[in-house]
């Protein structure tokens, strides 16, 4: 059996219109490729949009909640895992993803492409702006910016096929 | 979207040839109800059995596995979710799912039979037998007792149409 | 610097008056042997009597909390670690702990003498009847079952001695 | 039983010698003011010097380990946590402290920043440039620079006094 690849989409719990349907779309797109789409779980934000996109199209969603109970999954997520450990649940999150995109967000998201990073996954930043605190990987290019879905889309596909993200 | 029910599948990493049997049966009846199966997600035992008969029945298999690293996988397991927790991914496992199976197992299984328990859930052992320990639970009915997979699907099915199980 | 004995004292949030008593007894004990007492630091049941007991004998107290807040800290307890991970800290105790004493309590309880057990750590029940379901522990020695507190000191010096709990 | 301050300090396990000295300082002048010293618990960089330091002023010294055997634990920790969760861990530090300092380090102690932002701690920077990252919580006040150590406790007295810091 040939594993699909696991994208985890992080953002904040609370996202303006432009992002919200910017995610929706990055879902849509990750569904259309025949991929996983694996993200906080929760019914607001960032994570909401991604997997209302992702499984408008015909994709998997996946949810890593951080609360013991389902009051505040996403509809949108299929596969709602609780784990009742708060934001230990962010660890969970970026080891359980091939690749990591960020979103707009705040002190969380920050703290998975930090966590993502340590652990030596690839994080593209989707207009998220982390200043000069990652620059060493952006030397490397473990850390990549750019600006729209589509350009996550050919990322993942170019370091998949160079082996810097892994299945 | 109506959510599909989660059966957590529990269970020793190491199984004789008649335990192998019958959780690789318990799995394709998982599947052919149309519930996603959970387990521990690891390539030994009452795990790879389960998610094996899910599998070729054409059911989703989710596995939360305790280690950071995707090396003992089982083949069988469509969405491995890797916590790098050890044993503490064994709450996961009990919160996660709808009802709770226990399979031939040992300690880390009866770890998870008294979870469940503790958090409400109710649990089916499939020829596990669990001596005086949990009497009070047998008493109010959320620990039953069951000799074959077919029983175990029966009681899934009574006990969700009388909502003592959750989705 | 030679480390002291970490001994994790496991029970129940509900404890009558007898049971109360003799953690309390068991705490002072802990102490008095100049061993530091670890339990599960809410303010009530065993994990408050043990912690007096402790406390007021002069010793260290360290809770493992399976809440984000300390609004349930036991007052007995001098270091709270707060975890915010609900039961899944129960690994953090058994794992913390070089050997771990089960008093009066529930499912909980039970699923810490059975991470425990798993764990290779050796278990000492005091007036905690398991039934059949740790036979096999039993045979070994790793499983033991008391009826004092005074026991359980000796018990643990016998094993200290003998290299069974390893410090 | 009026409970100590928990200071939690953060930090790479690798650190050059002046890091090593400034950290080694910092555990001397928790130590020296009656507060709990609390990081990672390792043998090695900012984790080691601070517990040495703390240690050796008669300070008590915790670790939050991510592992699940104590080979790597600093022989100047007096209270080893064995978590067994890896990076999971570093919320359990930033929860369990009343007030974090960050000293040099590299993407795990970015992500304890985050986490205790988040979370609503006070964090205090000695000597870690977060770029423009943080920028909102240094406008409320809530992250705030120093360059050395004695800026850190006149720091931690201060928010202490005004409650901005909660025991």
């Amino acid at each position: 059996m040939k594993k699909p690849l696991i994208v985890g989409v992080m953002g904040g719990g609370l996202a303006d219109d432009t992002a919200y349907e910017e995610a929706c779309k990055l879902g849509k797109l990750i569904a259309e490729n025949g991929w996983i789409l694996l993200n906080g779980g929760r019914n607001s934000g960032i994570m909401d949009a991604s997997a209302k996109g992702a499984a408008d199209a015909g994709g998997l969603t996946i949810g890593i909640l951080p609360d013991d109970h389902d009051n505040r999954v996403s509809e949108h997520i299929q596969v709602p895992i609780l784990t009742g450990m708060g934001n230990a649940r962010n660890c969970i999150n970026v080891l359980s993803s091939n690749v990591i995109v960020a979103c707009s967000g705040g002190a969380g998201t920050i703290s998975e492409i930090a966590l993502a990073l340590k652990t030596g996954k690839t994080v593209i930043c989707l207009k998220f702006d982390t200043g000069t605190l990652f620059a060493s990987f952006e030397k490397t290019g473990q850390l990549l910016h750019v600006t729209t879905s589509e350009e996550v889309v050919s990322s993942i596909k170019r370091q998949t096929l160079s082996n810097k993200i892994r299945i």
